[in-house]
C-alpha cells in the first residue's frame, strides 16, 4: 500500500509534488514533534535538555518514510509508529517521556498539513504572480485594441481587449490576496485526546502560544479536530483562483475558435490532421480544473465530522488536499503557459467592428483599466 | 410559468420566503432602476427633474410582479418588460430617455439580487445570534459538567459539556463575522452591456459611486458581469455556518441516542410507536443542510461564465442563490428550536466517567471556555 | 410553513408543478392508506367491508393537504395528521384498526413519492420524445448537409449536419428506454417500524405483492428504508437526459455564435441592443441543468443513513425528488422549444468547407444515420 | 511530469494501481492499435501480412511508458508520440500505412481506458463478492439473534442481526449484478477525427465490427466521443456499490459505540490511549469513499463536451477514472476487513430488548431473509 498510485501526468506540477511528497509529510509531523518537545520547554514543562533531546532525534533522517504512513490503517494512526522511531532514537531516560507528550495523532497531522498547505499556497501564489504580469502585459498592450464584446456567445458592442484582460486580472489579484490572507491564517492544532489540553494543567495555553511561534503558525481560540471550518476556508482560497483560471482558459478558447481567430494559443498537434491547431494549454487548464472541484468536493461535501473526531470525514483530508493542490497547480501552469505564448491578432479583432463603430477608448474603460493597473501595483509590486 | 413550484414544507422560514418572493425581485430590480437615474443625476448627466420623474415612477407598485418576471424566457430578459413598465407611467418626454439608460438587464438583475441577498444575509446573521445565545448559555452553565469525549464514537477522555458547548460556539461566531464582512462586500453592478459604461463618457466612476451610495452598496472596481468570485465569496458565507449547524445537530442526535442518551431534544412523535423520541428538529437541520449545499454547487460547480456573460451559469443564480438561502435559514431555525428545548442530562454524564476520573474542569479547558466568552462579548454583545 | 417558497418562473413546467403539487403528494399517501387497508383484505388479514369503509375514507377530499404536510416537523411526520383525518372519517368500530395498519411512516412517504415519480418519468418521457421527434426530422432533412466537423473548436474534417444531429439522437433515445426501465422499477416501500412487517404474520409477504398490485409498483424483495440505491437509480435515469439536453443546448448556442452563425435560434432581445439575437431557449437549458444537477447531489452526495432510518439524508428527497424533476422538465421544454424554433443555414455550413472538400455523404455516415434511425423506430415507434 | 503525484496510502489497493499504471495504459493503447490493424485487415481493406506486423509492432515493449503519456500536454496528445514509436518499428514500407489508419487520438484513449475498466470491474466484482460471502455467513449465522431496530439512532422494535445483514447483503448483490452489466456494455471507441469514419468507406461498420470482436467489447451504434452516456454508466456502476458500503462501514461503527457495543471491529490503536477500539477500517471505508463521490463528480459534474471534442471535460477522465476506481477498490476492501474480523455481540443485543418482546423470528422477516439468500445463492452461486 506503500507505492503511490499511477496518475495521469499533467494533473500536477513538479513543484506541488515535493510538496505534498510522503517523506514531506513525515517531515513536517516530525517538524511538529519537534517544535511541541522545545514548546514544552518554553512553557516550563520540559527540561530543556530533554527537550533538545527529543528535537535532535525529530531532525534525524527518516529511512522509509512511506512505511511510517502505510501503517495508518493498521495501527490507526501513523503516529504510533512515528512515535516510536523518534523515541527508539533517545536513551531510555527523561527525555522519551516529552515525546509526542499531551498530543494527540490528530494534533500532529493537522499541523503537519497546514505546514505542507503554507508551502503550498506559496507555490500557488507565485503562479498566480506570473499569470497577474502575463494579463498585466496585455493589458496595457492592448489597452485600446478595439474587439467585440460578445454576450451569450454573440456580438454585442465594442470593447478593446486591453479591458477584457483587464477582467480577467482584477480577479486574480484578488485571489493572490486572499491567498495570501489564507496563508497567514494557517493555525497550529494542539488539543490533545478530546481537545482538553488536559496534561499540560495551567500551563497549556502557554504551550501552544510557543507551539504557534516555533512553527510560524497562528495559535487558535481552541483546537480545531472537528470544526473545519479553517479548512473550508483553505479550501475555498484554493478553488477560488482556479474558477477564474478555468473561465479564462474557456475565453481564450472561444476566442481562438476557427471562425472567430481572434487571438492564437500554442497548438497542440492531431495525430490525425497535421496543421489543426489545438489550444491545449487551455484544455489542460480546463481539464485540471475539473478535477480539482472534485477534490475540493471531498473535503467540503463530506459528513459532518461526529463529536470529538471525524469518522473518515477528517481522512479524506489527508488524500484531498494534496489532490487539491496538485491539480490547482496545473490548472495555474497550464494558464501561465497559455498566457506566455498567446498571439493577439488584432485586426481580426477589428474587423468586427460595426462600420460605424466608436473609435478610441471609452473614458470609463480607461478608468477601469486604471483601476486594475493600480492594483496590480500594488498587488505584485515593481518586482 | 408564473406559479411558484410546490415545495416540501420546512426548506425554508417565512422571513426568509418573504426576502426571496417574486414581488420583493421586482420591487428590487425598481429599486435599482430608480437609485440609477438619480445617479445619473448626481453625476452631472441627467436633469434633476426628468430623475426624480423616473425614480417616482420605478416607485409605484407593480400589479403583477410574477408576469414581469415571467416574460425571462419569452423576451430574454424581464428588463424589457419592466422597462416598459415605467416608461409607460412617463411622459412622452425627456424622463424617458434615462430609465435604465446605460444600463444592461444584468446589471438590474445583479444589483437585485445583491439587495435581496443583503436583507437575507440579516435574517441568518439573526438566526446565528439566537443560536449564539443559546450555546453561550450552553456553555456557561454546563461549565464544569463532567462528560466522555468521544472519538470515532468511541470513549476517549473525560471532558465536560461546557467544553463541547464552547466548541460549538466557536465557529458560530466566527461565521456571523464573516456574515457581516460578506454583507459590507456586496457590490452593485453597473457596466452597460458589455461592461464598458460607454454611454456616461468621462461621468461614468461618478455614476458608479453614486449608485453605490444611494444603495448603501459598494463600488466595484470593475463590473463584475462574468467574474462571479463575489458570488462565490457570499455562497461561501452562507455554506460554513450551515455545515457548522450540520455537525452541531449530528452531535446532538449522537448525544441522545438510545443507550446514550446523555441530553434529550425535543420529541417528535412516531406515526406507529408511542413514546418513541424522534430528534426531529436536528433531522429537519440535517435534511435541509443537504439541500443547502446541492444548492450551493449549484452556483459553484456551474461551468465558466464565457466571455461577457455567462450561458445559464448566470441565470441558474436567480434560481439557486434564493434556494441556499432559504434552506440554509431552515437549518438554522431547526437547530435554534432545537437548542433552546435542549435537556442535559449531567448525571448521565458523569456516570459514564471512569472511577478514577479527574476531579474538576482542567486548566486549558477553563483557559478555552473563557476565550470563547470573550469572543461572544465581542461578537454578540452585551444585547 | 405551508406557503411555497418563491421561485424564479423557468425552472419548471406546469406539467411537473401539477405532479408534485402538496395535494397530490398528500393524495398519493392516501392512495397507498387505501390500497393499504384493500391489500390487508386481499391478503386475509382485515375483514373485506371494514378495509373498503378504509379506502373510502382515504378517497374523500382533503381540505387543507399542505397543513397537513406541515405537521412534518412539529410531530415529527405527517402522517400523524394524516392517520388522524382518516380515523376521523370512520365509525369508531373496526375499520379504524385497519388504518396504516402495521405501516410506518416512511412506507407511506416512500410509496407516494413513487407513485408522483412514475407520473412524473412519464411527463419526462413526453418531453424526450418530442425532443426525439424534431432530432428525427433534423436527421432525415439535412442528413448530407455538409458541415465542418468540429474538435476542440477547431475545424477537423467534414460532417454533415444530418450526422450531428444523429449524434443527438441516439443518446435521447436511449434515455427514453432508461426512463422507461426506471419506471417499471419503482416499488412500494413496506416495512413497518424496522422492516420486518411483524404485524402480519405469515401472511406479510401476501400483503406486499397485493398491495404492490393494485398501486401497479413492484414488489421489492425487501423494505429499501435505508437502502436508497433504488433512489439513486432514479436520479441516475432524470440526471442522464439533463446531461445530453445541456450538450445539445450547448452546441446550438456555439453553432449560432456571431462568426459561425451556421444555425438561428429563437432569440431572446437585449435590454439595451436591438436585434442582438440572444440564444434564450439554450440558455434556460443550460441553467435549469446545472439546477438540476444540484438537486441531484442533494440525494447522492447526502451522508449514509443510519441504520433503520436516516437522519436527515431520507428527508432531504421530499424536497430533491421535485427539484430534481421540476428543473429536468425545464431542461427539456427549453432543449424542445429551441429544436422546434431551429432555423439552419445550409450554405454557411457548406462555405467553411475546404475548396478540395469531399463530395457526398461518406458511407461509413450513412450507416451511422440508418442505424439511428432505426433505434428511433424502435423507440418511438410510427405515432 | 512523468513522476505519478504522492498520495495518501490506503485509497487505493494493489490489485488496481496494477490496473492503472501508466504502463498499462500505454499497453491498452497498443491494444487498441494492434486489434484495429488486424480489424483492418478482417474487413478487407489492409492486407493481412502488412497488419500482423504492425499488430506485432504494437506488441513489442515499451520502454519508457510514462514519456509516452507525458507528451499529453506538449504534443496535444499522446498518440503521435506512440505512432511513431509504432511506426520506427516498421519497414519503411506499406505496414506504416495502416498504423493509426483512420483513427483519431480519441479512439485509441477512449478504448484503452474501457479496456483498463474492465480489468477495473473485475477486481471491485471480486470485492463485492468477498463482501457478499461475509455477509451471507453473518445473515445465516446470525439469522435469529434478536436486536433492537434503531430508527433516527432511538430504539424503535426488535428486529434480528440476521435480518440487518440481510439488508445489506441485498443491495450488494444487485451491485453486484449491475457492475457485471456495466462490464459487458463496455464498448469501443472508433470514429476517427469527427466520427465520421471516413477513411474506411462502404468497410465501416465492419472494421468496427472486427475491432469489437477483437477487443471483447461492444460495437456501439455510433462513435461516442461527445456523448459521455457511457462514460456516466460506467461511474454510477461503481458510485453504487460505494454509497451501499460506506452506509454499512457507518452502521458498524454506530454499532461499536461506546455505551452500544453491539459488535467489535478490529481495532486500530490510539497514539495517546492505550486500550481504545477505534473502528479503523469502517474509518477507513468511509474516508475513501468521501473521495471517491468526488472522483465521481469530477466526471459527472464536468461541462458539457462541446460539439465534436470536449475541451478538459474528456480529458479530465483520464485522472479521475484511475481515482475513481483506486478509491473505490479501497473502499471495498476496508469494508472487506472489517466484516471479516467483525465479532458480534449476542448478549448486549438481547439485553437491550423490552423485556415485554417477542419470541422468536417474525415470519416475515424469515421470509425476507430467505429471498436474499436466494438472490445471494443466483448472483454468487455456490464456488
Amino acid at each position: 500500500m506503500t507505492e503511490a498510485p499511477a496518475s495521469f501526468p499533467g494533473f500536477s506540477t513538479a513543484e506541488m509534488d515535493e510538496v505534498w511528497a510522503p517523506a514531506n509529510l513525515v517531515a513536517a509531523m516530525l517538524e511538529f514533534e519537534a517544535a511541541l518537545a522545545l514548546a514544552l520547554a518554553d512553557a516550563g514543562l520540559a527540561p530543556r535538555a530533554e527537550a533538545e533531546a527529543v528535537a535532535a532525534a525529530c531532525r534525524e533522517p527518516v529511512e522509509d518514510p512511506e512505511a511510517i504512513l502505510a501503517t495508518t490503517w493498521e495501527a490507526g494512526t501513523p503516529l504510533i509508529a512515528l512515535v516510536e522511531l523518534v523515541t527508539a532514537r533517545l536513551e531510555p531516560d527523561g527525555a522519551r517521556h516529552w515525546v509526542h507528550h499531551g498530543a494527540t495523532s490528530q494534533d500532529a497531522i493537522d499541523t503537519a498539513l497546514m505546514l505542507n498547505a503554507r508551502a503550498a499556497l506559496v507555490v500557488l501564489e507565485d503562479s498566480l504572480l506570473r499569470i497577474s504580469r502575463l494579463l498585466h502585459a496585455l493589458t496595457e498592450t492592448h489597452r485600446s485594441q478595439p474587439e467585440m464584446g460578445r454576450t451569450f456567445l454573440q456580438h454585442a458592442r465594442p470593447t478593446t481587449f486591453g479591458r477584457r484582460a483587464a477582467g480577467w486580472l482584477e480577479p486574480t489579484l484578488r485571489h493572490v490576496q486572499r491567498i495570501r490572507e489564507a496563508r497567514s491564517q494557517l493555525a497550529v492544532q494542539l488539543g490533545g485526546p478530546v481537545g482538553s489540553l488536559t496534561d499540560y494543567g495551567p500551563a497549556a495555553h502557554r504551550v501552544v502560544t510557543a507551539l504557534a511561534d516555533r512553527l510560524e503558525l497562528q495559535a487558535p481560540t481552541l483546537p480545531w479536530h472537528t470544526d473545519r471550518s479553517r479548512i473550508w476556508a483553505l479550501v475555498e482560497a484554493v478553488e477560488g483562483p482556479v474558477r477564474t483560471a478555468s473561465k479564462i482558459a474557456m475565453d481564450l478558447a472561444l476566442l481562438a475558435q476557427s471562425g472567430i481567430e481572434e487571438l492564437r494559443v500554442r497548438s497542440g498537434k492531431s495525430s490525425s490532421m497535421l496543421g489543426k491547431r489545438n489550444p491545449i494549454d487551455p484544455i489542460r487548464a480546463l481539464a485540471t480544473a475539473e478535477a480539482c472541484r472534485g477534490a475540493a468536493a471531498m473535503i467540503t461535501r463530506a459528513k459532518p465530522h461526529e463529536l470529538d473526531r471525524g469518522l473518515g470525514s477528517w481522512h479524506v483530508e489527508f488524500y484531498a488536499l494534496p489532490i487539491l493542490f496538485q491539480t490547482a497547480s496545473a490548472v495555474l501552469e497550464a494558464l501561465g503557459d497559455s498566457l506566455e505564448t498567446l498571439e493577439i491578432d488584432g485586426e481580426a479583432m477589428a474587423a468586427k467592428l460595426p462600420a460605424e463603430s466608436e473609435e478610441g477608448l471609452p473614458s470609463a474603460t480607461a478608468t477601469h483599466i486604471d483601476a486594475v493597473i493600480e492594483l496590480f501595483d500594488e498587488v505584485v509590486g515593481g518586482d
